[in-house]
């Protein structure tokens, strides 16, 4: 693929952002963010270090015959040489070679008290290091980045110092310095001022590699961008050590909504929704829902009083439209909704309303009689859309009856705990008696109840139950406290959230299962009886 | 409690941040949150918007008896009169009198087009809302704040009119102008050109209020404040709606730590760690790891070629100290930095470690191990204690030891829930078999203890569960996912609370219960078996 060299989109998800506590990819792992990466058409990745580690050197080996990439250009990590060594008798440095990597991004100490302390060696040897091993790769025919690692705290440390690794990088033929602040301490001003000191004094081409430290490391980004930097080093969904690298997908949605500069091959943002979370999915990494661009909630209106303005124009309360980015805008029915927010959730949901302003107003009466009472459907949007099918059809979609269960929790002497139920439903005119244990009462509720409709509808096997919130509210309107479960239920293509309510926290939790059962059949496209 | 004039911290939580996807707060919570708020030490707590919904009108009216604020003063939120009558004949605005707040903020609209669309008023009749609602709060004795929505991109519209909702605001008494970023696009460089600008035509004293929609919030309001605003609102842990408000607590830390501004009282900034934690235990919004300063992630190190530079001078590979922010450093085998906060704690509650360093480090080891397993002490001071006294003590204080217990609940065909429980325990030497009934599971398990143990410990009846909160945390460590329980007891004297974990939700809610009991004995002076 021809590199387009205007201005560099440059992930590290595989390699700075694995990182990340908790983080743990396989190589299969590894390919296929790849491949999601190449899909949003950033310009390179970094794929890891070859030769450190053999994950790393097995995925550059694979990566060779498994991927044809489209738009993105491969990238090896590694380190100068080793101090006191020749370039060429570097064992690391050899793996980059051998990586067949198109690209190399070399690490070098840039702060001299790293020089000193870390590495353990002179400053002159680690200006050679620098120099010899970009000379050797680039006689290789390899393109070579360099990471001026602790660039800022360096500079402001010894700035001669740290400029003259930029001089001899520069020199030795380095296509980049990308200049990093490794602990993420920077704020925009002053890294903008370094940033413009740095390209004023020197000829090389530049990049920057943030980390979000102090919360800024989206506008480190574009403050060095603004400066001049021609490169941008990132990774998906912000993943990174501590505090995480600078979000990617942030920096480009920036760039192309508000810079209007274009950095992705054309329709591209368009995919970046859907990529930021089919790569959480392999991460296992639990997405935010507050993520700038591709959060869930990041087009999601709450308040009654946006509500109506939205009515008139969406652009009165979103930034950008949430197509862009291939999100969704979403309102949420809450105690604080009116009526134009129903209208425009029915919308959303496909469901017509027709306008029928007696229908919505008995709507926005039930949510608001269920809200006094202790519900919440801006959490349990399944739960709000059987709540007004019920009323668009004038009775609840319905599958099944739960009419009698009763579960038993015990712990014996020696500390061992089981939990087993009984559910008594009705289903297609039958009565049906069934059991089950679980890791806890409500799970062996809900196996109970799968159990006993699992001969008319099969497809309840694939009904996990992904997560489980309970709250007490205090007593409202007069009456006692009373228990909210919220609940979280996948069938493998999506997830959806229903609510209960009840004194007895068992009692809610049984409500919240009944509402995501009839949900889950009805988006297997299941008639009620 | 006197008013620090000199820069403003104004802190939207309870309002602006209680706009966030899936997050209620009950009257009590708000509360709770405020106390934390006080503690942290911000100069402003905007607690609602007395009269526009019944709830905030409860909080301000208990807020004025239960609270004694340190070092906050409340602020009530509401709008502008409305269009076409006179101030004093609105009643939201006589609602934000009757609510005795000392201060109070009205959201007035500063770009044209929402005053035509949204407000569907004339653009000198909006000027004139402005100026008649700030004069008539004013007369009353109220400090008034502006907050300008949509600002930034109003004056980008039709700047002239932006200008013209300052200059009336000011010249009418508004304290402070807060320019609002309500849809969160703005960046650093534009919006600090403006700001610059706004500051250059205008004598008022300017505030700024972002969203973090571009990623962009705690940069944006740091540019403002570079720019000359010397007020700035923000949440905790960026609560908020759709992306969330520009986060509070990094926003301090970057201006105290980066910027040598000191905002907050001598020494508070060291709480945000806890605060921060705690108020996510309120909300049961579960913290983001990578959370800049506050994160649990924010100084976690991963294996690697950091570790060895961390061992010769942990500052090389961290921006900040982590106890700047009364955060730790992990992956660290020294136990420097818990040691620091287990011997303040333990001073806190009146236990003398007698510096004994072997038994400090013992209750740091006990704790990591048991915050590894998922327990949580932050929000469970009562167990804390019990795991200090039994370190110091060399075993458990007990007054009982649980057996053997069940517990069953069972709906009807009537619909109607009982819930009944079986507890065996053994107490002063003597085998106890005791039953209870409750309004669900854990209430019975919880009146079948304290039915066991109530002729030895008449003062049980006292006790009562006033709250209880479950989640489901991820598997750790290889293993599956388990659930915490908090749990909140009060004897109509305090409240304490305790925590259990387990795979199963009743076992680890009794595993609370038997904390919280113990626990309430000791508090009755009961000396321990």
């Amino acid at each position: 693929m021809p590199i387009n060299d205007s201005f560099h989109i440059y992930d590290t998800t595989l390699r700075d952002g694995a990182q990340q506590e908790g983080l743990n990819l396989s190589v299969h792992d590894k390919l296929t963010i790849a491949r999601h990466l190449d899909d949003l058409g950033v310009g390179f990745i970094e794929g890891g270090w070859p030769g450190a580690n053999p994950k790393d050197t097995e995925f550059f080996k694979l990566a060779q015959t498994e991927l044809k990439l489209k738009n993105a250009t491969f990238v090896a990590f590694g380190a100068t040489r080793r101090p006191g060594v020749k370039a060429a008798d570097d064992l690391l440095l050899r793996a980059l070679v051998d990586s067949k990597a198109a690209a190399v991004t070399l690490v070098a100490k840039s702060h001299d008290r790293h020089v000193d302390l870390a590495l353990k060696t002179q400053l002159d040897e680690n200006l050679a290091m620098i120099a010899d091993s970009i000379k050797f790769l680039k006689s290789g025919g390899q393109r070579v980045f360099l990471d001026a690692e602790h660039f800022f705290d360096g500079y402001i440390s010894n700035k001669a110092y740290a400029l003259e690794v930029v001089r001899v990088a520069a020199e030795a033929g380095a296509d980049v310095v990308a200049l990093c602040d490794t602990n993420g301490g920077m704020l925009p001003d002053e890294l903008s001022n370094i940033v413009h000191e740095v390209l004023t004094m020197s000829k090389a081409r530049l990049g920057i590699h943030c980390h979000n430290d102090t919360g800024c490391a989206v506008a480190n980004s574009l403050a060095a961008i603004s400066a001049g930097v021609t490169h941008v080093q990132g990774t998906l969904n912000g993943y990174g050590e501590r505090t995480g690298n600078a979000d990617l997908v942030n920096i480009i949605a920036n760039l192309e909504l508000k810079k209007n500069k274009t950095v992705l091959p054309n329709g591209k943002l368009q995919e970046a929704f859907r990529i930021s979370h089919a790569v959480a999915e392999i991460t296992n990494v639990a997405p935010s829902a507050r993520q700038p661009y591709v959060g869930t909630s990041a087009f999601a209106h709450k308040a009654g009083l946006h509500a109506s303005a939205i009515k008139v124009d969406p652009m009165m309360y979103q930034h950008e439209t949430p197509e862009s980015v291939g999100n969704d805008m979403r309102m949420l029915v809450s105690e604080m909704a009116g009526r134009a927010s129903i209208e425009l959730k029915s919308v959303e949901l496909g469901i017509d309303l027709g306008g029928d302003k007696n229908l919505i107003a008995r709507v926005v009466e039930k949510v608001k009689e269920l809200e006094g009472k202790g519900f919440t459907f801006e959490a349990a949007d399944a739960s709000f859309e059987l709540l007004l099918r019920t009323e668009v059809l004038g009775k609840r979609p319905s599958f099944f009856t739960i009419e009698d269960w009763q579960t038993t929790v015990h712990q014996d002497e020696s500390g061992k705990v089981t939990s087993k139920a009984t559910v008594k439903i009705k289903a297609k005119g039958e009565s049906i008696s069934a059991n089950g244990v679980g890791n806890g009462p409500v799970n062996a509720i809900d196996n109970a109840l799968r159990s006993g409709l699992e001969s008319f509808y099969p497809e309840l096997s694939k009904l996990e139950l992904t997560d489980y919130k309970v709250r007490i509210l205090e007593g409202r309107l007069g009456t006692g406290a009373v228990t909210r479960v919220l609940v979280e239920t996948s069938d493998g293509n999506g997830e959806w959230s229903t609510v209960g309510v009840h004194e007895n926290v068992i009692a809610a939790s049984a409500m919240a299962l009944d509402d995501a059962v009839t949900y889950g059949l009805l988006r297997q496209g299941r008639k009620p009886e």
